[in-house]
């Protein structure tokens, strides 16, 4: 299984993720984090260019597994199971500390218009990086573009049940992205 | 026809997107936006919070819009039906002011992370408008979720053939989203 984040980079983004909820986003510096990580404030640029760049740690591993799951999927699946590919591909590469951290991230950007609006272009960059590889295997827009969108909710809906649901629940991430996407499915076909 | 903005807004709005383009957001300053604008600095701070605020300008009231026309759709219309209404109300407050503006608004914005992630969250936000105006008509959540966000897609996209478009083209913005949500109902229709 690939790992999601360097463990020093994993380390920063739990410290700080615990500061933001601890003392608020704004209150919190790039020197509280290193400490509170174990490591120096050069430690910590040579990770992040920024303290608001950590919430976003991994979207660019994110969108490159998306990409490739929907690259290597059968060349005759539907747009929607090229996705259903990518959410599994990218689902392999998170584990336990990716799950504890759902609820406590999603509380700070709660609290931070500035991190709704960095989590949103993440969103946008997601839905960008499915399309262009669905694109890429023949899909005309905006069919390309509406199954990535229906990817990326169907991952954050994912998310958020499996980080946020029942820690006896031994089912990955993937089980949940995947429940959620053939629930868009069945109201994208509802839509008529 | 419902006024977009208040005269004072569209002026300094205009001339932020004039000074953005010209000479890049992070270098164009409240100061010289309002000097432009011909008005005072805190004539510029009754309207506006920050520089920033200026490209969101009538987010609320687009977001009110779609949603009552959502609201006043007939009883029987479906969801992408109501959407239709939304977007219908939301355009016939459209003018040439808005027209002229999408070309250089979108160069502003393709020029400047900030103004991404801010233009990330309005789409977040209109989408959010007009969920919740589908569910309060009974629609089931994630048919409601969905059928905003080809709303939300099918206005941004008709704003841009619209704004970027043949000038020659007396249509209005209301046909160009129409045509843009009917196409991806086609598309949504096409995910089987």
């Amino acid at each position: 299984m690939a790992r999601w984040q360097p463990e020093t980079t994993q380390r920063l983004v739990v410290a700080a993720v615990d500061l933001f909820t601890e003392q608020g986003y704004d209150a919190t510096t790039v020197a509280q984090i290193a400490e509170r990580a174990g490591v120096t404030k050069s430690t910590f640029f040579r990770h992040f260019s920024d303290k608001r760049e950590l919430l976003v740690a991994g979207q660019e591993t994110l969108s490159r597994l998306l990409a490739e799951g929907i690259a290597e999927a059968p060349p005759d699946a539907g747009p929607l199971d090229a996705v259903a590919a990518g959410l599994e591909r990218a689902s392999s590469a998170m584990g336990p500390a990716n799950r504890e951290l759902g609820p406590r991230l999603r509380a700070a950007v709660a609290a931070s218009t500035e991190l709704q609006e960095r989590d949103a272009l993440k969103s946008v960059g997601l839905a960008a990086a499915m399309t262009a590889a669905l694109i890429a295997r023949g899909v005309q827009d905006p069919t390309a573009h509406l199954a990535a969108e229906l990817g990326v909710l169907a991952f954050k809906r994912g998310y958020a049940e499996w980080s946020e649901g029942d820690r006896d629940d031994a089912r990955g991430l993937a089980h949940h992205a995947l429940a959620a996407l053939r629930e868009l499915r069945a109201a994208a076909a509802s839509l008529g």
